[in-house]
C-alpha cells in the first residue's frame, strides 16, 4: 500500500509516471534495452532528452534565448558552479539571505569571490523575505543570487525581484513546476531535480545565452555551461535515467493542464493546509503570513513533548516524512505537484483529530 | 523481445536486476514508496546505501583504510575533482597517456597544475601500454595517473603500476568489478558507474584515507572528498535511485560467485570474440595482443565499405551499438559483466557469416 510521503525531498513522484517507467524497465518503446541501458548517443535516448527539454519549455514557456541544461551534482554543487560560471571579470557577488539553503549558497561563493549580502533575514529568524526596497546591491556586481523557496524554513517569493541590468540568479529547487514564472527576468534558473522535477542526481540549469562567457578557467568542462550548451549538455554522459523520468514527469504535468492547472492546484492545497493550522491554537507556524511557501509547510506542536507520539500516530495513519528539518525542528510538510490532495486532507483531518485528542 | 546490446556505455545491465528494479517501482520493501521517491536521510534509504557499500567492499576486498564515496559526474567530472582533491602543496602531477580518456584526463588537469606526461602510446596510435621501465616519474609529484582500461581505444592494462611512494590514481570506469584488483596499491580508484556498475549519474571514488587532507581551497564542498567522506557521501543528496540500482547489480555479482567467478567468465568471453576475430583475415584488430582489453574489443572490416551492411545485418539479427567510436571509426564490442556469453557467441556466429558472404 502507498503511504503519503510528505518528505522534502526526495519525494513523492506522481503514480502514474512510476507506473510507466516500471512497465518500460526493460524493454523501451520496443527498443530491447532499458532506458538504462542506453548509449546517451543513440537516437532512442536523444529522442527522450530532446522531447524532455521541449515539454520543459512548454511548461516553463522558456524563451528561445536561453539554454536548458541537464546536468549533475544538486544545488549545492551549483552553489559553486554558477560563481564559477559567472565571475570572468567580475570581484564581487551579491546574495540575498533567507535561510539555510541561502546561506549554504553564500558560504560556497565565497571560496571564489568576495560576497555582499544585500540584505538578510536572519534579524528574524528567517521567517520572511526582505522586501526588494531594503536590498542594497553593489553597482557593477557580477550577479544578484536569491533562493525563492527555502525548502527548510519554509519562506517563498510572491513577486519576482527587479535588478535592472544585474542578472538575477535563483535557486528554485524546492518550487520550480510549482507555479507560473516569467523565465526571462531571470539572467539563470536553477534546481536539483529531487522536489518537483524527479529523481535525485539530475540538475536543471536555466540559463540566458549572453551570460555563456563569463566562465573562471577553474571551471570544470563537465560543470562548464557555455561547453554543456554546446555539447547539448552530452559533454559527458548525463543521469540518463534521471533525464528519462523527469520527462516522464513532464508529459504528466502537461497532461494535468500544465504549469497554471498544477498551481491552482497547489493554491488550494496550501490553503487548506495553512488554514487547518491557523485554526488550531495547538500548532504553530513560525512564518509570516504573506511569505508563507506553498510546498514546505513548517508547524510546530506548542507542546513539542508531543512531537515522537504525533509523529508515530502520523505514521499509524499511513502519512511519513513529517519531522521537521533536524535544524529547526518541529515538523514540516512538504506538499509538492504530485502529493495529491487527499493526502492534505488526511493530514489535515489527522491535525485536528491528534490537537482534539491532546490538547 | 530483448537484443543483444554492445554499448560501450550507459551499458546493458543483468536482467535480474531490472526485473527486481521494476517489481519494487511502486513499493520497496513494503515502505509504501518508491526509492526515488524516499528521503535520502531516512532509515530505509540509508540501509539500502550502506548495504551497497558493504557488499561492493566485499567485492573488491576494499582495505578499512579506504573511503568509498558515491558522487556524481562521472569520470569526466572526476578528472578535474581530483586535481583539486590531491594537489594542496604540489606543483606538479604525472599522467600515463594511453588514449582518448587519458587525454582528457591530461586536458582537465591542466586547469590546475602543471602536468608532467611520464609515458605516452601516443607513437603508435595508442594500441598499447607503455612498460613502466619506460616511464619517467617527476620527483614528489602529486600523483601518478593511469587509465586502467581505455574504452575506445580498447587498451587494458594486465598488470598493476608501482609507483612506490607517488599515490597511484586509476581511472577504472570501464573495468572495475570485471577482474580481481588489489585496492591497497592504489591511492585512489575512480569511475562512472555506467558501465559494469548501473546507471549513469553516479561516481564511484575509492580513496585511501590519508589522502584526504590534500584538497586546494576552490574545491566545491559537493565534490570534496575528505568533507564527502565525513557525510558517509551525503553531503549533497546522492543519487539516490542509482545507488539503489548499483547495490542490485553489486548483489547480483555476488550472486554470480563474485569477481572472481566474473572474471573467470569475462576471460572466456574475450577469448572467444579475440578468437574468432584473429581466424578471419576479414577483421583487423588494433591492438597489440598482451594490452588487449576484455571489456571493450575494437576491431575494423578490411573492406570499410562494408561498414554501414555489417550494422544493419547485426540489427537484424538483435545486436545493437557495434557502431566504433566517432574519433576511430570501424567497430567496438563492448562486452561487459552482464553480457552474456551467449550474446558473444552470436556476435562470434554473425562475424563468421558476414565474413563468409563477403569475403
Amino acid at each position: 500500500m502507498r503511504v503519503f510521503n510528505f518528505s522534502a525531498g526526495p519525494a513523492v513522484l506522481p503514480e502514474e509516471v512510476l507506473q510507466k517507467a516500471a512497465a518500460e524497465m526493460l524493454d523501451w518503446h520496443g527498443s530491447g534495452m532499458s532506458v538504462m541501458e542506453m548509449s546517451h548517443r543513440g537516437k532512442e535516448f536523444i529522442s527522450i532528452a530532446d522531447k524532455a527539454e521541449a515539454d520543459l519549455r512548454t511548461l516553463l514557456a522558456i524563451p528561445a534565448t536561453y539554454k536548458v541544461l541537464f546536468l549533475q551534482g544538486g544545488a549545492i554543487a551549483e552553489n559553486a558552479i554558477i560563481p564559477m560560471n559567472l565571475l570572468a571579470g567580475r570581484s564581487t557577488a551579491d546574495y540575498v539571505n533567507t535561510g539555510e539553503w541561502s546561506k549554504k549558497s553564500i558560504k560556497e561563493a565565497r571560496k571564489y569571490t568576495s560576497v555582499h549580502v544585500a540584505a538578510s533575514a536572519e534579524d528574524q529568524g528567517f521567517t520572511y523575505v526582505p522586501a526588494q526596497s531594503t536590498w542594497n546591491v553593489t553597482p557593477g556586481t557580477a550577479y544578484v543570487h536569491v533562493c525563492t523557496n527555502e525548502t527548510i524554513g519554509g519562506v517563498e517569493y510572491q513577486w519576482t525581484p527587479d535588478t535592472g541590468d544585474v542578472p538575477l540568479v535563483a535557486d528554485m529547487s524546492s518550487h520550480i513546476l510549482s507555479r507560473v514564472i516569467d523565465v526571462g527576468r531571470y539572467g539563470v534558473i536553477y534546481g536539483g531535480a529531487q522536489k518537483n522535477i524527479g529523481p535525485a542526481g539530475l540538475t536543471l540549469v536555466i540559463v540566458r545565452e549572453d551570460l555563456l562567457d563569463r566562465a573562471l578557467p577553474i571551471t570544470p568542462s563537465a560543470f562548464h555551461w557555455q561547453e554543456q550548451a554546446a555539447s547539448d549538455s552530452m559533454l559527458n554522459t548525463p543521469p540518463t535515467y534521471s533525464i528519462y523520468v523527469a520527462g516522464l514527469v513532464f508529459e504528466w504535468l502537461l497532461a494535468q493542464g500544465g504549469v497554471p492547472a498544477i498551481e491552482a492546484r497547489n493554491v488550494a492545497k496550501a490553503k487548506l493546509l495553512y488554514d487547518t493550522l491557523d485554526a488550531l491554537d495547538f500548532y504553530v507556524t513560525p512564518v509570516r503570513r504573506e511569505d508563507r511557501s506553498r510546498m514546505n509547510v513548517p508547524f510546530k506542536l506548542r507542546d513539542e513533548s508531543l512531537d515522537a507520539k504525533f509523529l508515530e500516530g502520523a505514521k499509524a495513519h499511513g502519512m511519513v516524512q513529517l519531522k521537521g528539518h533536524r535544524s529547526v525542528g518541529g515538523m514540516r510538510a512538504s506538499i509538492y505537484n504530485a502529493m495529491p490532495l487527499e493526502g492534505v486532507q488526511a493530514l489535515c483531518d489527522y491535525l485536528r483529530e491528534f490537537a482534539r485528542a491532546n490538547g
